[in-house]
């Protein structure tokens, strides 16, 4: 059997059609026909080996929904047929604490769905049968791929951290990633605010669920905000005047970081100290808090809001991503 | 009524005797006849104005520990001739949600003991009954005043971040603060390491409760000690390559400063967000944690190593904490 798929084959090259042979399902995989496949800035930074993590060629896509077409034979709890979803990582080592504790997410020797494996953007990938979470009836299909990356990275901290109903908490970056936590927080209950940097992105803030929203640009206005947050989401991938935010968090408030700037943090440790303040960062969860985040989405309703291409217009649907405009997030259709 | 007491005049001058009219005690107020009061860094970065805080005269010292002399009418739960000790913190607002939470070590306006506020390298000294704690009988008063404020920094985060015994933590910096670290976490259950510069301070470590100690200035030791630890505590003032401490780091693990650094702490993201790494600090704890530790160093038999000057020699015991080889504390013996 070949898999049929669109690959880069070196560095920011176009995406071209490519088959590879899967060889043979292991004993704790499953296959899955994808369905539809988000397309993340991950993927970009894989495309371009901007980690020097990247073996080409290589097939992205690390966002997909589809319908179980094979399983191994030590595989249970997953039948064939079953839909789900697979995220960024595409098996765990199993010995780890944190594989043994439930958080396989923070295993330090995971299987990284594009990483030295092949991805979604392809009619079939194949992950280990943990790394793979049934998606509830009533999920609308066509959007929930980004749930998987995008959505579990700004949902996992609310639980890690135990965010209260009765937090401030405001999100920086409205996109991909911004505009499914604002939702998320809304419906925890949080009073939500958002930093953004044009009215047009204002008015979508607002009507994605936050309740307040500050000029990023403004810091005026950002200083003015002084003392207000439990905790402030950064989903930006660019370097801010950080401790200018950390003085909008109230004692014990937390800065955390899902969106991974190069540059360093460069933080003043007196503003920690003076107010007990902390400043975290996470990656996507673990196979079980993606399903408790799938239940928490149907519940209210919450679904990535995307713009949908055809696998075959893969290289438009980067296009669109890369141009800034993409709202929210760009997803690719494989089959139905 | 005036007070006896040694102040600086300006910024980095010799202390020298002093006497000022503390007025009308206040309604909320005690008044203490000082017996002992240890001699700490902010002491120095008040006298010297280093944080730009200090009004001259000034008259240091909030390490303290005396008998109450003088109840203000409004004071309940106190006695005459009660022994207590008094902190880095004489008062607090009493408003703000930190200190109606129980957490006035939060409070954005408290009293300083040392900052418009006369301290405690006197006979007497006020502050707000609410500040100010009892010492358990059987701790030894000649050595307790150090708990007040350096042993209180490194205990408080203990109880803010919920350590358990079953943890691993370090301490960086084997000094007044670092010495009552590790007493403290030995006697919480926790595998025990200190990050030293030398021989002689190796074996001190260990002889105070490290189980284990790695050199702070080699560079490889420390890399070959990548994920070992739930918690490191900095009690230092100097920039470390903190990215290479976090390295040392479990998955969740937290890099916690209790020491304050002027340089920006320049942390990479990346070390933060694979392994849901975090990095705090706080300050001095709350009355009640500070009831709470001097019962845990009662049972424990946890006491600061101090080197004891008589309060007229205060310049020779400065001289003495700046030279950098006072073992551990310095404290100052005003009267019996």
């Amino acid at each position: 059997m070949m898999i049929k798929a669109y690959a880069a084959h070196e560095a920011g090259a176009e995406l071209k059609p490519f088959e590879y042979d899967p060889g043979e399902l292991g004993a704790e995989q499953v296959e899955i026909d994808v369905m539809y496949c988000g397309l993340c800035h991950s993927d970009l930074s894989v495309i371009n080996d901007e980690w020097a993590l990247t073996t080409y060629p290589v097939v992205p896509g690390h966002e997909v929904v589809g319908r179980i077409s094979q399983l191994g034979e030590n595989v249970s709890g997953l039948q064939k047929g079953d839909i789900v979803g697979l995220g960024w990582h595409a098996g765990y080592c199993g010995e780890c604490p944190s594989c043994k504790g439930g958080e396989q997410n923070l295993c330090p020797e995971p299987q990284s769905t594009i990483i030295n494996h092949h991805g979604g953007f392809a009619e079939q990938v194949r992950a280990d049968a943990e790394s793979v979470v049934k998606i509830p009836d009533g999920i609308d299909l066509a959007s929930a791929g980004p749930l998987f990356c995008g959505g579990i990275t700004v949902f996992n901290p609310l639980v890690q951290f135990d965010v209260k109903p009765t937090d401030k908490v405001a999100v920086i970056g409205i996109g991909g990633l911004g505009h499914l936590a604002l939702q998320f927080l809304e419906s925890w209950g949080c009073e939500v605010t958002a930093f953004t940097t044009s009215e047009f992105k204002r008015l979508e803030a607002i009507e994605l669920g936050a309740h307040h929203t500050l000029n990023s640009r403004d810091e005026e206005e950002i200083a003015a905000a002084a003392g207000q947050f439990d905790l402030i989401i950064s989903t930006v991938n660019v370097k801010l005047n950080w401790d200018l935010y950390l003085g909008t968090l109230k004692p014990k408030g937390r800065l955390h970081f899902v969106g991974a700037t190069l540059e360093p943090l460069d933080i003043n440790v007196f503003s920690l100290i003076s107010a007990q303040r902390q400043v975290s960062g996470s990656p996507v969860g673990s196979p079980q808090t993606i399903a408790q985040m799938l239940e928490f989405a149907k519940l209210h309703g919450i679904q990535p809001v995307v713009e949908e291409f055809p696998l075959a217009d893969v290289n438009e649907a980067i296009a669109r991503l890369k141009s800034g405009k993409a709202q929210y997030r760009v997803v690719l259709h494989v089959a139905d």
